[in-house]
Order: structure tokens, then sequence, then C-alpha cells
């Protein structure tokens, strides 16, 4: 059980669901998940949250399947159930098909095992990878 | 310092040598970074290494781009200052441009947020997200 | 279901109960909750962590509830799920109100977020923050 | 060396000085630490974060000290130097003794252990805490 | 529920087949736990996964008990459910007595809590524990 | 640097004192490494944390070896610099060879690899891996 209670619609104040109203509008669905049902416990949070989380995953020099992707790693990197859940949930939505979800399972898993590798080493790092980009 | 010698290409066994050859010329450089140098310490270890990266990072559903942005946003969640260092200069020789980079980061940061405020909350898994999809 | 027996009062060993004893009295209770059933089973941990307990958590510099704050944010930080679930309920009971919960959240998110901006920048450190405070 | 340009004052562009003029004036010094010159290079990121910062940290139910001490225990279990380093001295500047110090890290080194430990033996929740406080 | 079908032996093909048939008789049993069955999703990733497991955890300078126990204090340390229940079983079945198991716990639950305080501290690492060892 | 003064064995008080003779009597060398300078300056964690490392490390049903690559591979799976440095060595001085210091990478870089594929798969636990052994 979640430890605050999750607010629905009927029962949220005008404030939460402008938020809950602008999160269907822009998914284009007539739900809301468990998560802004939590959330709206604390609304300054939750408004934030929603305003943030719609401009980060918006289109942008990356494609929102590219970014769904970024984001389902990492929360395989951190193990939460209920984001790897709904973020590949999400993810298959915007497109990505089996093999792609393989792949990404994959790199994720080898980029886990080689950043603990490369700190049981301590590798120093190369010169070649010091710094930003020359211009 | 690392915790196990650095073998360089002249101090190197055939079958290390074997490995660094096709790391070059896989790679199409002349120079072969530390983390490899590390892993030689270990001959089996580094074989099977270089195998697998060099399979899982292969073209596929996703292109290596996509692959090694997904790696690098992986070692920012695992805090891998070393992998952080070498796969940033991966992916921007690979065609991560500043904005893309901006955006990774801006994802992987969201990302890492949430995964916490969602376990915080304790958020139940809505149905929709149970499972795998529908054949 | 636990790794071990969860081990309840009366079928457990005196040296068991001298502990369940004490936990019941410090904290005014008479129930004894599942983790210390589950340290049970080796009764030189349950012991050794119960002391430590006792004596992290009590007043000192820092006062009970911001101790029990501090513990639920690390547990949110590491994704315990059982820590969070009883040290919500324990924060709660040492008087955390539903405002100070949601800008626990906040602050807690916004750290995990940071924390691995900085570490995708590699940020060097500021001479102004190395080292102790001048005496 | 950081993965992009640090960015001085004197170079920055008129949207980055406006967030460092702010943060300057908002803390009363005049200095602005390496984080921020390290976002610059993403200014929508910077003044996103600023921003979010300002509020998250400001006093509300939490006082400043006690939200700057949560932040600093996520930035210790999460293993970010730069972090550590930052708050360290940040928390000091807001009135963190030396013992209040001392039981910080206790606390967080306590709950990290104990965090695993409950893991490790997969203690189920009670059911007493299962759940948002009734009302 | 998992974020794939599980595949059972009387639906797999025959690739998938013969890794269910190598890991049985590797194991001298006559069934398949979960993690393959999801692995099987991806056959490439569920036999290279396979062919490194078992040779991984072969006997060679450490003991496969050994082995079994630094796994199983990796998980706890990374906070997997299914890996602590499925390598704690593992571990008993290779000899795991429970004074041992709650040793193996003592010991993972001390390090994670004093990684920890040794990066609160940001202590300098001594010179005597730089590098590999003389030769 | 570290965020507090390390504390030389001259400038010791009484109580930190008694604990370096007790670090360096019960390892037979005649000097104490910096994670325990740090840690004097809050002298009861100085004195709590020795008393239990002493104990926990001490040979049991695991023998003080295995105790000590449990310790390193829980410190690789946490990204800890310093106490991988310092248990590298430690472990060497106990007889941890080469093949079994590149053994146990292998282990715990699998480890670290499959706790997150298990949960990116969301693997259901297996009945016969559910709960204590029967007696």
């Amino acid at each position: 059980m979640p430890t605050v209670p999750l607010i629905e619609y009927e029962d949220a104040s005008p404030a939460v669901r402008a938020v809950y109203d602008d999160i269907m509008a822009t998914r284009g669905i007539d739900w809301v998940n468990n998560f802004w049902k939590a959330l709206a416990s604390h609304p300054d949070l939750l408004a934030d949250t929603w305003q943030r989380l719609k401009q980060v995953m918006a289109p942008g020099a990356l494609d929102p399947l590219t970014k769904e992707m970024i984001y389902l790693a990492v929360s395989i990197a951190n193990g939460c159930d209920y984001c790897i859940a709904s973020h590949t949930a999400a993810a298959r939505a915007k497109g990505m098909g089996e093999a792609a979800h393989g792949e990404l399972i994959a790199v994720a898993g080898l980029a886990a095992q080689l950043n603990r590798v490369v700190q049981a080493y301590r590798v120093p790092i190369d010169d070649r990878f010091e710094g930003p980009p020359a211009s």
C-alpha cells in the first residue's frame, strides 16, 4: 500500500484536477496512473513534477522514444520496480519492439557489469578522455 | 593508481595482443584505453569482455549511438567516473551533439529523481502496466 | 516470504526475549516488528543491531525526529521498501506532518537528481569546499 | 576535468549571468561554485535547476538546516563526492556543528547497513506499517 | 508480472530448449527457474548469459560456494529481491549453514555502512594502499 | 581533502589512542590507516566501529579471507574507491592471489549485470525459492 492516499479525480481539488486534465490531454488518454495520484497529496510537487516531465521528455535533439529508453535504462540501473513496469509500457507505446527491448536490457546489463569492473580495478582515466571537446 | 598493473602492448602476451589488435582494428584507432590494459591481468576476462562488448554494442534494432547513450546513462546512474569520461567521449565520437548531451543528462537526472519519489510513496503498479504486451 | 523463519516471542530463547522486551519497553509498545523477528535467527546480530540502533537514534546534538527523517531519506535513496514503510510510520509517530513528508521527498528527490547531474558533468571540487573547517 | 567547459561570469550569456546574479544575491556571496558553471553549458537546465533548488530548499515545514542535512545524507548514500564536499560545507554554514555532523554520519551509516540487512532477510512488511495514516 | 512472457519448455524453440537442457543437466535438476524463462524472449541473451554464468561460477581459484556467497553479497548490496531469494537458496544448496548465512549478512551490512562512512569523510587513500602489489 | 581533520597518534586523546593501539596490536602492524584517523573526530563512532569490525571480521563459520572477499565485493558493488583500494590490499595480505582476484571481479561483475537484468524483466520468484529452509 502507498504511504499516502491515492487521490482519484472525483476527490481532487481544482488545482490537482487541472494537472490531471493536462496529463490526459497531453497523452491523449482518459486515465491517470497511480504515480500522479500519489503525488497529489503534495500538490506543489505534483504540478512541478508534471511540468518538468512534460518539458524534459518532449521532442528535442533527442526523439521521445530515445528519451523513453534512456529513462527506462536508468530505472533498471536504480532497480525501481514501478518505474520499470510503467516505462517499459511507455517505451512500447512509443514504438520499442521486442528486439529493441532485448538490446536495451543487454546494454544496460553490460554497463552495470563494466561500471563495477572498472571501479574494481581503479582504472585511471586516459588523457584522451579528459575534458570537454575541443571547440 | 589501479589495483593491477596496466599492461602495455609491448609487454603483453600473444593472447592479450590479439585482443588489443582486434580492439584497434574494430575501432579504427591505433591505441587501447586503460580499461583494457587493466583487464589484461586476467586474460580470460579480457577476451570475454571484449567479445561481448563488441557484440552487444553492434548495430541491431538499436543503432550504435542510441546504445552508447543508454550505456552512458547507466554509467551516470551508477556514478562510475571513468565510465562517464570514456562513454561521453565515445558518444560524442558517434555524433552526440551538445544539445543531445544536455537532454541526456536532463532525462537521466529526472529518472534518478522520480525513481526515488515513486519508491518513497510506495506507488502500487497500475493493472494496465502489468505484464507483457498482448500478442 | 523471508529467507529465515520469523521468530515469535513465545518461541524465542531467553536471550532473544530479553532483546524483544527491551525494544518494547524502550518504545512503550507491546509488539515487535518483523525486522527483529528475522534478525532473531542470528542472536548476536540481533543484540548488536538493537544496541546500536538505540544508541544512534537517541537524542543528542540532533533530535530523534531529525534523525528519523535522515534515516528515511537514506532508505528512499537506497530503495528499501520495508524500510520506507517502517520509517515513514516511525517519523509520523514522532511528529512528521504531511507537509514535512512532502518536503522530505522533494529534497530527497532533488538530491538524487543533482547527485547524478554533478557526476555526469564530472564537476571539479571548488577550493572553497575542500577540507575540514578552519579551527 | 569536467565533460563540458566551466563558464565563467565574464564569458557567460546574459541569460546565464542572470542566474549567476540570482544565486549570488540569494546566498549573499560574491562567487558561484563550479556546479553552476558546468550547468551553464545547457542554459535551460541551469535555469530550471536553480529555480527548483531555490524553492525546494527554502524554509517551509522543515527548516533550511534540516533540509540541508537530508540532502547531505542522500549524497552520502549515493556516494557523490562533489556533493558531499559542497553540502558538508553548506550544512556547516547553516549551523551544523561537529557533534551533529558525527551523528548525521552515524545515522546515514546505520540506515545504509540496515537497508541491506532488511533486504537480505526479505522481511515482510508488518500490517501496522501499511498504508497512509488514518484520517 | 514479468515484462515478457515466461516461456515454458513445451513452448520453447529448439535453441531455447537446448539451453534449458544444458541448465538442467549441469545442475542435475529437472526444472528451470523463472529467470531463464524470461530471458528466453531474447534467445541470444539467454545463450550468452548461461554460457558466462556456467563459466564464471565454475570451480577455479575460488570454490563454487565462495563464489555463490560473493554473488549473494552483491545481490544484497544492489537490493535485488529475486536474486537474494534465488542465491540464498543456491548458497544453501552448496553448503552454506545458518551461522555462515548470518555472518555473510553481518559482513555485507558492515561493508554497506562503512562504504558510506568512508565517503562521508572523503578519506584520502593511504600511500600503502596505492597500486598493484610489488612483484 | 577529508571533511574532517585526520588525527595523528601524537595529537590524539587517550581514548582515541587506546583504539589506535588496539588496531595496531590486533593487526600486528605499527601504523593506522586514514579511515580511523578520520573517524577519530567522532570518538564514539570510532570506538563502536572498530569493536564491530573486529568482531564481524573475526574467524567464525566463515574464515577471515572469505569475509574479506565478501567485504571487497560489496565495496565494488557500492563503488567506494577508498574501500576497494584498502580491502584489495587487505584481501591480498590474507592470501588472495591474482587468479582469485580476477574471479572475484568476474563474479561481482556478473552479479551486478544479472541483478539488473532480473529487475528489467520483473521476474516473479519461483515457489521453490520462497522462504526459509525446511527444518
